[in-house]
């Protein structure tokens, strides 16, 4: 399945979902070193849309302590894509694949 | 085992149980770039009946806040296949599997 | 050990059994589609008999929301085969394993 | 480590755990159908002594459902060897193990 | 690292932890019978001493409901080998491994 | 995805994570004494800043108990590599990796 | 890394972690036994310092039991290596992997 770009806005991400548009940047830091690929290199990206949060077994509901529009590093293999064209990709992940806001 | 297509509305699921009818779309978007598939690239389709929740160990129940007619978003390789025909196909998924939903 | 199809009744499930007699369907649809198989197709069966529930650690009952007589969907691989004659199959099933009941 | 049968009374089970004499029931139907070995084949055994329940963390306990001369159908691989001889066959198992009773 | 089987009191187990002494007994029944040992077959030993219980998350004290002097069934391959000299064998197991007294 | 090194105060770690700056130290004793490396060598690094903890299912917030400025040991596998030039390296780790404080 | 031995007063241990010096005991009992490694054969160390304590999801310390001073038998595989000269060893433990104390 795949979903236009320009409908990226219809998706209401349910639960623990974030809906992120990557930001890519290159893996070498801007005086050329390459970052060594042994450890895991997280991914940055802009928050499009959060979910409501987790409800626990008991019916608890814990929201998502992150806003539409901050930027986020997250998990290097985190998400489901679910919208790409030539210059934009959008991934769906978990909050708890979230390490960090970037402001 | 195989249900008639025209029997889904037979099925009720149980607990976070949800049926959907798969809304297939190409795997590459409008302007043809095919999805890279590392990715997992999740499914869409429309809900037809849904479970009366999930009841925790001491039996509070945890209803789905999902409906029928809802177009969800949902794991590529999420549910079981309970009815097919030429043109339509009918999956048993659960609430968990959904990423979110598509208005 | 096997169980005599005529004293199934002798079996009382605890906890979160379910004992169901299998209703065997082709696995193609009416007009003769195979169903793929590359996803698991699940079972139809009809219940004989159910446990009284699961208790929780703190002794807590969990009732099953199923009753004798209804058919239920249930996983292809669930269960423990119990009894078994030329025309019938009787499988000991968990309440966890049905999907939904087909009414 | 092997208990002589006559000394089986000696062992005092403890959590959720059951001593049970095993009945043994030759694995085809009375009219000679082989069941189908693929799905594990349950056992039979009368209970001989039970556990007094398991405690939960928090220190409450969760009695056994089960008595002394009851038949019980449990898993085929379930349990611990505990005595034997050439007529008859101890295990130990847990209440978990158990599947259902056999009136 | 081994401790002199007459220094084997001053180990005090904590938690869940317990000392015994392993009674060893011939696999076989006074009547020859050689156990079939596809099955585990459980080892048998005097408590020499029981930690204090295990605490749950929240602080909780859960005492061991067993005392020194008792003879417990306990799993063959649980344990760690504290002592042992030509005559004797000493292991410090946890309450969860033992399945009964014998008494 | 890598970050500048100057930039690193931009990132605010969410959750139990934690933003270090790596100190490097020689695998061997001052005495010359390689460290048999068959046991993992934890790292030391300084805290450049704290995430807010984690809440727990019924949105219960758990502090963290570091703080900016401490110096950790923490293991040598954890953490992701989020910033690094000629003489700094920065990790994004969990409060569950941290064994202790060097103070 | 690798701290100076005479530094390991100032790592301190936080939630369920503790230091301690390993004191070697040669594998073999005093009469020459050798023991049978089949088995694991635990380690045996005196404390330097131990955490506050473990909190609970919900925020409560549940504190260890183990004091500076006391001497400890643990798992043999136990521990992170974080000091070591010619005469004395240091680990991290958790409290976990120790099953009693020696007195």
């Amino acid at each position: 399945m795949s979903i236009e770009v320009n409908n990226i806005h219809r998706i209401k991400p349910i639960a623990s979902y974030i809906v992120v548009k990557v930001l890519e940047e290159t893996k070498t830091t801007s005086r050329g070193i390459l970052l060594p690929n042994s450890k895991e290199s997280p991914q940055k990206g802009e928050i499009i849309s959060v979910g409501p949060g987790k409800k626990s077994e008991s019916g608890q509901l814990k929201e998502i302590d992150l806003k539409q529009g901050q930027v986020v590093v997250f998990g290097e293999y985190a998400g489901t894509l679910i919208a790409q064209d030539e210059s934009s990709k959008y991934l769906l992940i978990k909050e708890e694949d979230v390490y960090g806001t970037y402001e």
